[in-house]
C-alpha cells in the first residue's frame, strides 16, 4: 500500500519498482533512522504536536524496534522500498495507526538528510580513531628507527641518506592534515535538516534546537530549499578520503618496490602476503597491492558524487537517492585500508642490512662533499663541478666515492682534507641535516615530541 | 587448505583474508569459469595432457556443477576466497584428486582474464538487444508524429520548430553510435589470453586456437605478459557505457523539463511516476532523474578503472582484482537503464496541444521571414536587422508575429507580401527544412528508412 | 648553462628541454617567487650565512627585480626552463655572482612548493572576496522579494509555494560553506615548506620560523621529505572549488530553464545575451551556459590532480610539476564564474507576473488543504487520500483548486469550511511556513539577519 | 559590430565578452575553417545558390587567405571572438560584402562542428603515425634481446624469468590496440555536420555529399539535432587517448623503477635525464616522470568531457564551447608524449648483466623445479609443496636454488636427477615457454612477425 495513492489511478510498473528501490543500499541507515525518529517524536510531544501518551507509546516502540533489530530479534525486510519505508511499517504494526503520526511536519526529504548525516557523523567519528591508531604505530616505529639509515629518494633516485624514523613519520603528518580535514568535514556534516520538511518549512512549531541537541548536531540547518538538496558533505568526505587513500596508496607503493628482491628495505611476514598456486617460491604484497588499487575507489567515488549534483536545479531531486552508494563504498573502503595498513605495517620487517648495502657507493652523499669545499671558501658552483666530476671518475673506474682516500680526493681538489673524508660516512649525512623538519637524529626527535602533542590533543 | 602453502610458515592474518577475497563480487563469474574450464580440459584431452578417460570424467564433472548450480541444487559458497577457489573446491568433491589436473598449463592469472572476457562477451552481446529495442520504439513512435510541431531549442531558447519524430530520431543515432561503440568493443573483448599461464606462457604444447574456437573467441593473445595484465577492454566499456548514459542522461532531462507544469510537453502516466506522502498532488519522474543520476556512476566507474591501472609495472598485480567491481555495476547501471527508458517511453503521452501553445508567438518562425526578404533579393545582414525589429515591436506590443497582417508587416519593409505571411506558420516552417538530415516530414521520413536499414542489418 | 653539468658528458635532447620547460605554466609565480627570497636572504642574513652587506646587496637587487617586473620595464624571459631559473638568472644579471648563494640551504624543491603556497594564500584570500560579494548581493536581492512568491520545485515538479528571497537565500548558504571551505584549506595552505631543501633538511643553522613571519604563513611544516612532496592541498582546493562550481551550475541551470518563454520566471537582459546571426529572435544565456559548463573544468582538474598523486613514491617527483596547471585553471575558472555570475544576477529582471500565472491552479497549496483536514481531526492518511481525489478532479474538470467554492469542497468532506478556502492562497501557504528555515517572510528576515551577522564577521 | 544587433537595445557587457571569448582557444582551427569554407562555396556554386562569378571570386578569396595566414603575412587577431568570426572579417576585408554569402545555408552550430571534426580527423591520422614509429621501435630493440633474460614480475616478485623482447612486444600490442581504437574513433569523427544549420536543416537545397567528398569525410550526419549537438567522438577520442597514456605510464613505471641504483636494468643517458643544482650526483629520468605525470591530464580531460555532457537538453547549448580545451590539450599531450617515449627509449641503455645478477638465486625457476616432478609423476600439489620447502632452505640457508647439487636436491625428492638441475637455468626456463604468445625465442620471433605484418598493414 502506496502512502500516495490518492491521485494516482493505476499502481506502480514493477520494473520501476524494482529500479528505484532502495533498500539494498541504505538498509544500514536504519539504526540512526530510528534514533532520529525518537528524538522527532520527543520534541513533538514538548511542543504538544503529539500528547505525553502519545509521546510515550512512540518512543517506548522505536526503541523497541531499536533493541529487536539489534539483537537480530527483527530482521529487515529486504523487499522493502527503503529503510524508512521499512522502519514505519514494523513501527505500525508494533503501535498501529499512532505510528503514522510520526511523520508530522518531516518529509522523506528532510528524514533521509538527517539521517545520512547522523550516520556520518558517527561514522567520521569512528574513522579518526583508525587514523590515530596507525599513527601512533607510526610513532612507535619511528622511535625505534631514528639511526636507521636508508637512501632517501626524490625521483626514485638515491638524493641524500635519511632515517627510517623520518621517513614514517612523513605519513604521520599525512594523516594527520587528514584528520584535519575529516574534522573539518565533521563540522559540515553536523548540521540538521530536520524540520525542513519537503523543502519550505511547516507550518508546525517545532523546537528544531531541542532535536539537535539530542542528535548532538551542532546547529540547524539555515534554509529549507538548501537542507533537502545540500550534498555537499559528501564530496567533501569524498575529498578527504581520496585523500587519505592517495596517502596510503603512496606507502603501499613504496612497501612493494621496496618489497622486491633488488631492494630488500622491508619483508612482509607470512601473515600478510599470499604465495601462488603455480610458482611455488611466491610471497607477494597482496595487501598493498589491494590498498593501492582500492584507492581508485574514492577518486571514482568523489567524481560520482560531482558528476551527481552538476546542474541539479533546487530541491530535492530523486537523482540524490544515487548518493549513499558513494558514501558507504567510500566509508567501508577508507576504513578497511587503514585497518590493512596498520596489520601490514605491524607484520613488516625492515631490512637495515639491505638499506646499508644500498647506500653503498650510492653517492647519496656527494651533496656533503660539496658543501665541504664551501665551508673552505669554494664558491657551491665550482664545488658542484669538481664533485660532479668526481661522481663521474667513481663510475668509470667502480669506485665507492666514501672509500677513497684523501690523496684521491684531493686530486680533484687540494683543499679536500681529513673532515672531507670524514664527512661522507652516510649516518653523518643524515645527522648533520639539523633543521627543523630536518632528518638528524635530533630534530627528528623533536618532530617525534609534536606528533605526541597532537596525538594527545585528540 | 592453501594452495601455496610448502615456503610459508605462518597463516594468513585473518583480517587479511575477509580483506583481499573478492567472493562477494566475482560470484557472478561461475558460469563462465565453468565454461572455459570445459573447453581448457577438452583441449588438454586433445594434446594429450590428459587421457581419454581423464577429459571425459572432467568435463563431465564440469557439466554437472553446470546443471546443479544453474537449478539450486548446488549453492555457491559465500566464504570462498573467490569464486574459481569454489568451483575448484565443488569439483574436487565431485570428482577426487583428478581436479587438481585441471590447473595443469593454466595459472590464475590468465583464468581469471579469460572469465572476465568470456563473461563480458555475452554481457555486451544482450546490451546490444536493449539497445534495439529502444531505437525500434524510438523508430516506431517518430513514425507517428512526423507533424507534430514542437519547438526545437538552443541554448533552451526557442529556436525554430522541429517535428517530435525528428527530435526522437536524434536519440535513435545517438544509439546507434553506442551500438557501434560497443561491437567496437567487443572485437578487443574477443581475444582469448587462457595459454598466457601466470605470465610467460606454459611449456605445455597446447592448442590455444582450439579454445578460442570453442568459446567463440575471435583471436588468441599474441603476448602473455599482456594478456594478464591488459584491462583495456574494461576502461573500452565503461567509456561506452558512459556515453550511452551521458545520451540517456540528456532525454532524461528533457523529459523532466517538458514534464513541468509550465512546458507540459509529456506527461509520463502513473506507472512510471511516484507521488509523496505528503502532497497530494505530486507526480514525479523519478525513473528518468534516477537515470539522469546514474549516468555519474558509469563515469565514476570509467574514472575508477583509469586510476587503477594508472602506472602499474607489468604483469599482474593484485590491484587488478578491482576492476570487476566497476564492470559489473557499469553493466547492471547501462542495462537497466536503457530498459527503464524504455518502460518510461511507453508510458508517456506526448501533448501536441501544449506544444503547439508553446509555439505561439515564440518566433521561432522569424528566420524563415528573414529569408523571405533575401528571396527578394534583399542582402541577409539588412533582412536580419529588419527582422529583429519586428521581433522588438511585438515584443514591446504583445503582438503574435504569425497573426500579424502584412499590412502591419509592411510597415517595416515594403517588400512583404503575401507569401511572407505566409511562411510564417509554424508546420510551413518546419516542412521548408527540406535537406538530408533536415526536419520537414519527407527529410524525416527518408531517414527513418535508414534507421530501418541500420536495425535490419544488425 | 646548465647548474648541474659535472657529471654529465652530453647535453640535454631539445625536445626533452621543450617538454620538461615550464615556463609556459609557472610564470605567474614570478611575484612570490622574488618575495619568497627576499624572505630567505634575510634570513641566512640574520643566521649568518651572509654578512650584512651581501643580504643588503642581495634584497636590493630583488626588490628591483620585483619593481622593474611590475612596471614593465623588464620582461620575462619566455623561453627559460622554468620562472625560478629566469628570476635567478635576472638577479645574477643585477647583482652579478653573489646571486648564486640565493641558493644557499635551499632547493628547487622546497622552493617549489613555497611559491605556491604563497600563490595559493594570496589567491584564495581574494576569492574569498568574490564570494563575499554575490553573497551580498544575494542577500539585497532577497531582502526585495520576501513576498514574491514562486512555485518550489522538488523533482521538477510544483511542491509548494516559496518566496524568491528563500530561494535565492539557498545560495547564500551554499556559498558561505563554499568560504568556509576555502578558509580550512587556507589553513593548510599556510604551512611553510621552506629549509626543507631538497628532501632532508639542511646542516645550515637556518631559522624558519623567521621566514614563515616574513612571508604570513602560520607554521612550519614539520617533516622535510613530506614538506616537499607534500601537494595535498591542490587537491583540497580544487575539492572546493568543484563544490563553488556545482553550485553556481545549478543556479546557472535554473537561470536557463527559468529564462525558457514557458518559464519567463526571469529575464536576462540584453548586456548578459548575446543572439544569433541567423536567427533574429534569439537572446541566449550564454553566460549561465558557459559557467555551468566550465564546472566540468574543476572536477576535471580534481580529478587530474589525484590521478597524478595517486602511487607515487617519496619524495618529490618530476609528475609534480603537472600540479601547477590545474592549480591556475581552477583558480582563473572559479574567479571568473563568480564575478560573471554576479554580472548576470544584476542583469536579470525577476518576473513576479509570470511567476503568479505559474501557481495559478498547480496544486501547490494542495498540502495546506490536508492539513485543515489534520486539524480538524482526520488522520493524514484519510485527509492524503481526500485531497488526491480533489486534484483529480480539478485536473479532468480543468478547475483551480484556489478557485473552487466552499461548496464544490464539501462534495469531498463534509468538514471542509472557510478557513479551508482561505488557506489555499498561496500567499498564505507560503506564509504559513514559520519554522527556523522556513520559506515565510518572517523566518526569511531571521535568516537574511544571520547571513548578514556571517557577512560582518568576516 | 555584431551580426545579431537587431532586437538588442544594449551593448553586451565587457566582461561577459571577455568570458565567452573562445579565440585564445579556437584559434588552431583557422586552417580547417577556411577550407570547410571552400568546400561549402563550391556547393552553394554548384547548387545555384551562389553564382559562378561570386563562386569563383570567394574561393579565390578564401585561398588567399590560406596561403596569407600560413605564409605569416596575415595575423590571426587574438581580440577577435573566436576564430570563425575572424576569418568572416578577414575575407570581408579582402572580397568585400559578397563574403556575407558565404554563411547562406550555414549557422555558427554546424559550422564549429564540421571545423572541430575537419581538426580532429587530420590530427588522429598524424598522431597514428607516431604511434607507428614506436611500435617499430619496439619491433627492432626486441629483435636484438630474444635472449636478453630478466625477471618477468608479478606483483614486483620475481615470477618466471622472460626475455627483454617479450617484455617490450607487450607494449607494442598495447599500443596496436591504442590505434586500432584510434581508428574507429576516426570512423565516427569522419561524419559532415555541414548542413545542419542552426539544429533543424535548411530550406536551401544542398547537395551535402558533395562537401563530404571534397572535405574526405565518409558520410553525412542523419539528424540535424544531433549533428549540431554530438560530441560523443571527443569523449571518444581522450578515452582512447588516456588508455594511450596509461600504457605509457606503466613503461615509466618500469623504466623509473629500472633506473635506480638497487635494479639498474636500465640507464638513460644523458640527453634524456637531468640533475640537480644541489646534489652532484643526481641524473634523474625526468622524461619518464613526465610522461607518467601527463597521464593524468588526459583522465582529467575525459572526465571534464562527460561532466560537460552530463544531462544537456538538444540540441546547442553553449557549454560545448568549451569541448575545445579539452581536445587540444588531450592531443598535444598524447603527441608529445609518444614522442619522448620514442626519444627517451633511443636513448636507453639495457643492462643485461644487472638482470642476470637479479636473476641469479631468485627462484623464478622454481615452477619449472615442479614440473620436472610432475613429469615423473608426481601430483602438481606434492611437488609444490616440496619446491615449497626447497625455497625455504634455501632462504634460510643463503643458498642459491640452480646452484644446488643434484645431491642436495634429492635430500627433498628421490626422483629428482640430472634433467632437474639442468632445467632450474633461468635460460632454460625462459626457452621452454613455447606456447603461442610465450617468452621462449621461438615464440617471440613469431610474435614479431605477426607484429610485422600488423604495422605492413598500416
Amino acid at each position: 500500500m502506496k502512502l500516495w495513492g490518492g491521485r494516482f489511478e493505476q499502481g506502480t510498473d514493477s520494473e520501476v519498482e524494482i529500479f528505484s528501490a532502495s533498500m539494498n543500499v541504505d538498509h544500514r541507515l536504519w539504526e540512526v533512522d530510528i534514533l532520529a525518529s525518537i528524538a522527532h517524536a520527543r520534541m513533538l510531544g514538548k511542543v504538544g504536536v503529539l500528547n505525553p501518551a502519545e509521546t510515550e507509546q512512540m518512543i517506548v516502540g522505536l526503541k523497541a524496534l531499536l533493541s529487536e533489530i539489534k539483537s537480530g530479534k527483527l530482521e529487515l525486510n529486504a523487499a522493502a522500498e527503503d529503510v524508512h519505508s521499512d522502519i514505519e511499517t514494523k513501527l505500525t504494526e508494533k503501535i498501529g495507526a499512532l505510528a503514522g503520526k510520526l511523520h508530522t511536519a518531516r518529509s522523506r526529504n528532510d528524514q533521509v538528510a538527517t539521517d545520512l548525516r547522523l550516520y556520518m557523523k558517527l561514522e567520521v567519528e569512528s574513522l579518526l580513531q583508525e587514523i590515530v591508531a596507525l599513527q601512533k604505530y607510526l610513532v612507535e616505529t619511528a622511535e625505534k628507527h631514528l639511526h636507521t639509515v636508508l637512501p632517501g629518494f626524490t625521483h626514485m633516485q638515491h638524493a641524500q641518506p635519511v632515517s627510517l624514523a623520518h621517513h614514517l613519520m612523513a605519513y604521520f603528518w599525512m594523516l594527520q592534515r587528514d584528520a584535519d580535514r575529516l574534522k573539518d568535514t565533521a563540522k559540515r556534516i553536523s548540521v540538521l535538516p530536520l524540520g525542513s520538511a519537503a523543502l519550505a518549512g511547516t507550518s508546525f512549531p517545532l523546537d528544531r534546537q531541542m532535536v539537535a541537541q539530542e542528535l548532538n548536531f551542532s546547529k540547524v540547518s539555515e534554509n529549507s530549499l538548501d537542507a533537502v538538496s545540500d550534498r555537499d558533505f559528501v564530496v567533501e568526505f569524498l575529498s578527504a578520503g581520496s585523500l587519505i587513500m592517495v596517502h596510503l596508496s603512496r606507502l603501499c607503493e613504496e612497501l612493494i618496490i621496496w618489497s622486491t628482491p633488488e631492494f630488500k628495505f622491508v619483508e612482509l611476514n607470512d601473515r600478510v602476503t599470499t604465495g601462488s598456486s603455480i610458482m611455488p617460491q611466491k610471497k607477494n604484497p597482496d595487501v598493498a597491492e589491494l590498498i593501492r588499487g582500492k584507492s581508485a575507489k574514492l577518486v571514482a567515488a568523489l567524481t560520482g558524487s560531482l558528476v551527481l549534483l552538476k546542474g541539479l536545479p533546487l530541491s530535492y531531486n530523486r537523482d540524490l537517492q544515487e548518493d549513499k552508494e558513494y558514501i558507504f563504498t567510500g566509508l567501508d573502503t577508507v576504513r578497511s585500508s587503514l585497518r590493512l595498513m596498520l596489520v601490514m605495517l605491524k607484520n613488516a620487517t625492515w631490512n637495515s642490512e639491505s638499506m646499508k648495502k644500498s647506500l653503498r657507493g650510492d653517492f647519496s652523499n656527494a651533496t656533503d662533499l660539496a658543501d665541504d669545499l664551501v665551508r673552505k671558501g669554494i664558491t657551491f658552483r665550482q664545488a658542484h663541478e669538481v664533485i660532479g666530476k668526481i661522481v663521474n671518475h667513481c663510475i668509470k673506474n667502480k669506485l665507492i666515492l666514501e672509500e677513497m682516500s684523501l690523496k684521491e680526493l684531493q686530486v680533484f681538489h687540494p683543499q679536500f682534507d681529513q673532515m672531507s673524508v670524514d664527512c661522507l660516512a652516510h649516518e653523518a649525512v643524515m645527522s648533520a641535516r639539523i633543521t627543523e623538519g630536518g632528518t638528524s637524529p635530533r630534530s627528528v626527535t623533536q618532530q617525534i615530541e609534536k606528533a605526541k602533542v597532537a596525538l594527545a590533543n585528540k
